[in-house]
């Protein structure tokens, strides 16, 4: 007898079998199985962001299983709520797919999707599952603050920039996948990410001016540092070398979730100094401009 | 020349183009831009809901306009905040589409986003937008309530059981378009719903004791009620009557998202009251027991 699929065990058994896995929190005042959940958040403000990953654009079902694409999905939108120097504590999920998707597959991705969630203290309090022709996951996170939200556009000459977490792994080892390769760190670094969330909130203590998380790549999501807060960025490269991958990975390699951030004071644990905030515009490298950086649809 | 598509334009642009006709309100304490949105939640809770729309699911571009997915995207999730007795305050959209997706659908989908969130005051703040082999819509809706949330498991034998809102024209504006009919009211119907959001907080207000919004049929989303509240659901035929459906519509036509409420007083205005909560289980039309309900993956 083959394994059952979601069309085996129907919308209400796929969400029961999944709902059955995951655990609640004290931030949940109501959880899944209504019409909407009910989540705390004390000071009366909420962070919330959505990811959408997609079968064959994000990952594919033969490269990465679906506890990884879970844990994925979650990174992506934990890491996020961090740039904002906030706290991820609910995710809400949609899962499109196929009607003979394996119900063992949306099991494994509510898995991975708690495992990543519950490195912050997150939980997942609800979603939605439908038909489509390939899998589509959708996550929305929803967070806490503890005090203003860092943004994109506070960024100030004399800053420091500087990073927390890896930069350019995913993409070598998106890299390494096309090649065949299908073990090692910086695969796995591609098939999920390991993002410094609590560094996000830390740099928001230390004064941290400007951040957000590292997606499109470093000169990418600098460029938009760059461009809200009206400076110039300038990098070293030998602050950033990483002798697991090369530099090109390093500046535009992007779903690693890094955070990037610019303060003035000392940083936090966890942090890297990696170059500084300049009268101008534009992200350089040892003086030079880089271009590069992912983008849908290109 | 042809029109420009999402791939013309990339996902920036895409999302310059759609973010600049979406308005802010009091509630957006940082709105699209960032990493994350950041909204108000005065009570120190949020009601959070998530729904996936899929082209050729839940809706056929040749069929419904972009502005009209758009405004059923939001409807879908709104309505599940009126159904805790919430507000919406907040949209988050995922968009997956395939790359030669006008991008005059992009916006238009937006228009409809937008303004169907005006109905409740509601704006969107943030979103992610990706490639797919077909649309895929997923929304995000968060809310503020006044009083508890009104789950599915409070419903108390001797209840009234209320409806606000239309049941059974979607699912018949589906069959005629299924036919070939273009036109009417019924149609329009399944193209974009128009639940009777405000009615939501009033019956929270009028003590409701449990609610839902009718997205899989009268019947099944009872059903839902009455299995949670450990009662059963007489209704009354005569008091469902409507002249523009069938009563087998009525009874399992979804996607209207009409709210259905059990409470013991006086029901608020836009509430009409179709049967009552008796003892043992499941749901009677004039005694008789229905089956139906709409469910995925069948």
């Amino acid at each position: 007898m083959s394994e059952p699929t979601a069309r085996d065990v129907g919308e209400f058994g796929l969400i029961a079998a999944v709902t059955a896995r995951l655990p609640l929190s004290d931030a949940v005042l109501l959880g899944p199985g209504d019409d909407a959940a009910v989540i705390a958040v004390p000071d009366g403000r909420v962070v919330a962001t959505t990811d959408v990953l997609v079968e064959g654009v994000h990952f594919r079902r033969d490269w990465s299983s679906a506890y990884d694409v879970g844990r994925k999905a979650a990174a992506a939108n934990l890491a996020d709520v961090a740039a904002m120097g906030g706290t991820a504590t609910a995710l809400l999920v949609g899962l499109a797919s196929p009607p003979d998707l394996p119900l063992r597959w949306a099991v494994e991705l509510a898995d991975g999707l708690r495992d990543e969630a519950a490195v912050v203290g997150a939980v997942v309090v609800g979603g939605d599952t439908v038909t489509a022709d390939q899998v589509v996951v959708s996550v929305t996170a929803l967070g806490t603050l503890v005090g203003a939200p860092v943004t994109r556009s506070g960024a100030c000459v004399g800053d420091s920039v500087v990073v927390a977490g890896r930069l350019g792994w995913s993409a070598a080892g998106l890299r390494l996948l096309q090649q065949g390769v299908i073990d090692g760190d910086v695969v796995d670094a591609h098939r999920h990410p390991t993002p410094p969330y609590t560094v996000g909130p830390a740099l928001a203590r230390a004064g941290a001016t400007a951040m957000c998380d590292v997606s499109d790549g470093l000169v990418a999501d600098l460029g938009h540092i760059a461009r809200a807060s009206g400076v110039g960025i300038e990098l070293q490269a030998s602050a950033l070398a990483d002798p697991a991958v090369s530099l090109n990975d390093v500046l535009t390699g992007g779903e690693d979730h890094a955070l990037v951030a610019t303060l003035r004071g000392p940083a936090p644990d966890g942090c890297r100094v990696v170059g500084r905030v300049v009268e101008g515009s534009g992200v350089r490298v040892d003086g030079q401009v880089v271009a590069g950086g992912w983008e849908h649809f290109a």
